[in-house]
């Protein structure tokens, strides 16, 4: 009989870690209680993986990318087209998008708060169907969306016939400083019509919030006015061969965080909104698990991502991440239980290394396990940074791990003959 | 508090070697007692390293580019250039250098000498200074620089509008051989014009020796005349980025060989001229050792390189090998004792392996051991080539070291978001 194989590709963002002295130098993961990571380890084949190459600290944009089967250092594009796409604004090839904030500034552009005292969704949804209604000068030929997505945030994207991604942020990302002015940063004209059009955006913002009524709320009721847009990250949506396309298999994303979904429907994976899956800390763990479960049924391939550990890493809450890598654990075991053994693989990951002690993203690799029916298995039997070293697979590059895959549950095509 | 992270790069040239019939089989750094080597190996992470690629037998300057973070396959522009600027010669963009022998040779231009007995500094030094008044034909408007360095050695630059490395050597590298033709490696005209000023000057360098008082005493003094320049290996400068401009970090550089040096200037890196350090097997361990720490203070990364164990192992003399590598093990205690090891990263490492019994570069890889406050330790217990084959950083390329290094200094910026 022919059985159909699939895979599932578990990454815990920034699960990674170094060495704690907190924690008699082990890392978190080696601290955490982990009985079913251990067991994909001791069933499976484990590994090292430099998600783009050693040393590199990625972000999650492009280790995801990387993850996924495809060359990040070629194709990515800036995370701006991602976030856009990944919060359900319809980004079109060419089209350059950017990451943008409601954010509060005095009247010398001196920006006061960068998140306009993290203004509710309510509020910065009227801002933003406002700020909508602007009209560009007919000559750039442009248009543009504005979307806010969650408090504070919101996806710009500009849309006209020849544009580029070589314009300066506005966002000077920090506070007490001035608004940064916008430029090109290349000679070609394509540059300089979109700092023109973006900064012909800005100042109508600009305009716009300085009196709006929400705003004369706001200050009224002692609240930071949302009284401008910061804008960074520029990017555009890179040109990439769906997964469907390279390996013809049916693939399904199941993550909050915007920047993930935007990456996996460039990817040309399908989304599954999961209810309580939230991108935090507090995220619904046995709600994803169940979803990935069901997609699994009606897909070959599961991407199910979790971001909480990023978040305690970026805190320095090592206790918070242990007990979140136990809940991921947790998770494992509901997914472990209720999937077709013999049929599938499932590998377990970690996008990037997250330092609980620097709180920054860092170069070093990610533990990497794989197991399924046909893995050549081998005698590490648990789940941390420096066991895996000593895993059959040694050590791998992120755009690596997609063809393995693929290549176990029979999706890759000979290169000879 | 804010701690400023540094890094030590220790690089024994050639120290990596084959296992010898001699030693029951164990390499040289097998054989020796090294305590110190050990406890790096111990406290740190280790790995084995492939300077270039597999199997790939690197020159001194091509790994020593691979080690300092650049792809030598793509920027590497031949020898020439390296030896000459690190010999203090001013060397600019564009220039073409070659590495030169004093040598002697028949009337028929049979060479008798490649070293013309290893002619003494003096002599060398006043027939350089004749040399230096040829002028050549005005037509090619190109200028020379012609500078002895060490006994036998000397440095040409030619500098002109349009010049290529496409040219031959007439160094023949043998003697009882004739001197080789200068010839244009390709069709460009530049590789034609460097040729026929390489040919003219080579021609007149011939006439003015032959006839030069020096050569009439040594003749007198029964030494071998000093009657011809063999010239080999074309190069330039590559155009790179300095370290300070790739990582934002001040840079210094402790190593007596010329060619070592070429590669740190050209990485933009400071020199330090320490007194007793001769890149030979006579070299002054301790002061190397004192250089070291002293720079420390004031730069946040410092190679530390060692000639002496490449020259043992072209000499195939294993015992000094062993020898060679017990000073470098209490060179490095020196080192250790007198830094910040709750903030200094040290990495020990070959530039590539020497066989003793073969007397050659080989393409094993080399032996690899990073020790500092954040480095996933791993339980390699001993620093040699097969043990560190089993550490938590497995098998790396020459041009990941950097990065990994930079990383953990904090030095190396986010792919992505």
């Amino acid at each position: 009989m022919w059985i159909r194989l699939k895979a599932v590709l578990v990454i815990a963002d920034g699960m990674a870690d170094r060495p704690v002295k907190k924690l008699d130098w082990k890392t978190p993961l080696e601290a955490a209680r982990k009985p079913l990571l251990n067991h994909i380890a001791k069933t499976g084949i484990c590994g090292i993986m430099d998600p783009i190459s050693p040393g590199l600290p990625p972000g999650s944009d492009t280790a995801t990318l990387a993850l996924l089967g495809y060359d990040a250092l070629k194709v990515y594009s800036g995370r701006g087209a991602f976030e856009a796409i990944g919060s359900g604004v319809d980004v079109l090839f060419g089209d350059v998008a950017f990451r943008c904030n409601f954010a509060t500034v005095d009247n010398n552009l001196v920006v006061l708060d960068r998140r306009a005292g993290r203004i509710s969704n309510e509020d910065a949804s009227r801002l933003a169907k406002s700020l909508q209604k602007i009209k560009l000068k007919t000559s750039s030929n442009a248009e543009f969306i504005l979307k806010n997505t969650i408090q504070h945030r919101a996806a710009l994207v500009i849309r006209g016939p020849k544009l580029s991604t070589a314009v300066s942020d506005s966002d000077p990302e920090k506070v007490r400083e001035k608004v940064s002015e916008i430029k090109p940063l290349d000679e070609n004209p394509e540059a300089k019509l979109t700092a023109e059009i973006l900064k012909e955006l800005m100042q109508k913002f600009r305009e716009v919030l300085k009196q709006h009524p929400v705003n004369k709320e706001r200050i009224k009721r002692d609240l930071p006015p949302a009284n401008i847009i910061l804008c960074r990250g520029a990017g555009t949506i890179p040109k990439v061969k769906s997964l469907a396309e390279k390996y013809g298999i049916t693939a399904t994303c199941i993550a909050a965080a915007p920047l993930i979904r935007g990456v996996c429907i460039v990817a040309g994976m399908k989304l599954i909104d999961v209810k309580g899956a939230t991108g935090t800390p507090q995220t619904d763990f046995m709600a994803k698990a169940k979803a990935t479960v069901q997609a699994l049924k009606t897909n070959d391939f599961v991407l199910l991502h979790v971001k909480a550990t990023d978040v305690a890493s970026h805190d320095g809450n090592i206790k918070q991440k242990i007990k979140l890598i136990e809940k991921i654990d947790k998770m494992l075991g509901y997914v472990l239980n209720n999937i077709d053994l013999d049929a599938t693989y499932l590998a377990v990951t970690a996008d990037h290394t997250t330092s609980s002690i620097t709180k920054n993203h860092e170069g070093d690799p990610v533990p990497l396990a794989i197991t399924g029916p046909y893995v050549r298995c081998d005698d590490v039997e648990e789940y941390d940074e420096r066991t895996c070293a000593k895993g059959g697979l040694n050590r791998i590059k992120g755009m690596d791990l997609m063809p393995i895959l693929m290549n176990l549950i029979g999706k890759t095509k000979m290169f000879g003959a």
